[in-house]
């Protein structure tokens, strides 16, 4: 765990989406080092909250099943804070094109009543938002920095960019202190594996384990990024530690950009089982795909110090050790992955 | 007028903000070149919405008092239609950051809800969108061309970006045909003059009018480009049609870039009254400020073969002899201006 973590012995710490992926793995760590942690989840069906991430911590953490649209509880809910890690959110971006209303509330209006209730009763607070690399669409070069214009190609994405943008706006206009980190694609341990409507490296794993056939769309050598949840975590208590990263955007990559094609091979090697195919795209993925793509984390690096530690190699056979394990926390309809 | 004009001969058109300041200057525009025009306004109480604006043609249009947060008839009120110009929204910075709610609801939700009734049932009309120079904040260089990162410096400038995206993203993955135009500031007869909560140009006409004192924050040697109604209405009519301009984002700036003391020199000589004072920055306007702007045009011309004719001086008298004349349909609180 990284240094940063000696910050946050004694201090109140809310994670919103704390019951999620990566907002309990947050808590975690968190816990470890100390914390007061409150975790807020709406627990929206499909998103990824899931009690059992909070196995072994549960009876240190004060859980409050929040929704972040309810204006009327926010106040109570960052009153005292010292530190807010704002995970919570939609991230499907096939979602957010079948029903964009519902996405611009969770990403847009939730975070618009957080920011103002800081204003009104934490003024001081330290605000870490995630942020996501979809905001920068198709990527004219790579691998990308944040001087790269932001273009979405879904209503996720534009969505997700006025959420980071509020929160910068809030640190300059109004006083508070808040950063945003644009996450490439995260994996680990607790992740969403049960559909796979909320990225594709929790369905190829799901499919890895059940031995299934994974899909690749096209020629399968587009270009990732992928950042174990550890190291995405050690950019959080980084940011959130340290007061210069106020009113920056941050990318948060991986060290090792790979073709969606040695990724699968790569997993399927960790898990011992699946096998995959590549199969044309569909047309809808088409409209919105974006390449290749991979980020440039040099900013971070001399901002906050962090740079990613895990192997992917290692990271994916953390992931399928552990789905394995906890498999029935995780998968509601086990076997039916290969026909949907 | 541009020889685009002779496109709309017997075509439905809906201007949606088509009472307002541009919306109903393009409708007068609209009419002339023989459309068939549908004005669709909320009327919401600021933002600029006037009968009188529509005086002269109010025989020739449809006025439908409809609010695009409605949802239960944006179907009807798109249908048929083959070209709309989406004016609607609310554009002042101050009242953003004082109702960030208000902001996202007009500048967003209601988008989503046009857009998405276009795509139900009108999935092949053309759409253009009134953007703003707002969405770049700060420049890092000038002048601003499209190139330049969306960094906006208030909750309008997120909210007004987003609806832009989302333009763009129905136009590249709903089949739409959609585009944005960013004006930079617009001005002419038929502006709202009756408060200063919608950028500075119509208040200083109307306190130039009044032969008040105009207070020009700073030293006034920030820069601005200012774009005549006629030449702005003219770049709509090019860009709704013709086709080269869908999924574009396009600057639409003035000719002229001027310093605020300058400007207001050169409003104080077309009106014949007024005088002018610098005073200090309030710090609430400091910090969303942006410092110097003027946007380059080039992109425009070389799609649509737009280019600003209007000389300042001129567009500034012709203003101010519209407001002299019609005053009482612009002003409810005479003489109140220099003690606001």
């Amino acid at each position: 765990m990284t240094q940063a973590a000696s910050h946050y012995r004694g201090r109140r710490v809310l994670v919103t989406g704390g019951l999620g992926f990566i907002g309990s793995t947050l808590a975690r760590a968190l816990v470890a080092a100390g914390a007061h942690v409150t975790i807020a989840d709406a627990m929206i069906p499909g998103c990824g909250g899931n009690p059992h991430n909070i196995q072994g911590i549960d009876d240190r953490v004060v859980v409050r099943l929040v929704d972040l649209r309810e204006r009327s509880l926010l106040d109570d809910l960052v009153r005292g804070q010292d530190v807010i890690f704002n995970l919570a959110g939609k991230i499907s971006h096939v979602d957010s094109m079948r029903d964009p209303d519902a996405d611009l509330d969770n990403n847009c209006r939730a975070h618009l009543g957080l920011l103002e209730a800081c204003r009104r009763v934490n003024p001081d607070t330290k605000v870490v938002y995630a942020g996501t690399r979809q905001v920068y669409g198709r990527p004219e070069y790579l691998p990308v920095d944040e001087r790269h214009l932001v273009r979405p190609t879904d209503v996720n994405g534009i969505n997700k960019a006025a959420g980071e943008a509020y929160h910068i706006v809030y640190n300059n206009a109004h006083g508070l202190r808040a950063c945003s980190l644009r996450l490439t694609n995260v994996y680990g341990p607790r992740q969403l594996i049960d559909h796979s409507r909320q990225g594709f490296i929790g369905w190829f794993v799901r499919l890895a384990i059940e031995d299934a056939e994974i899909q690749i769309y096209g020629d399968g050598r587009q270009v990732r990024d992928f950042v174990y949840v550890d190291d995405a975590v050690d950019a959080f208590l980084l940011a959130g530690a340290d007061d210069a990263a106020n009113g920056q955007v941050l990318n948060v990559g991986g060290s090792e950009p790979i073709a969606h094609r040695d990724l699968v091979a790569l997993l399927i090697d960790a898990a011992g089982t699946g096998r995959f195919t590549l199969v044309d795209w569909p047309s809808q993925r088409k409209a919105i795909d974006i390449g290749s793509f991979h980020a440039d984390s040099t900013l971070i690096g001399q901002v906050l110090g962090w740079r990613p530690t895990t192997p992917l190699a290692t990271g994916l056979a953390r992931m399928v050790a552990f789905c394995r394990e906890h498999w029935a926390h995780y998968v509601t309809n086990p076997g039916q992955a290969a026909r949907l």
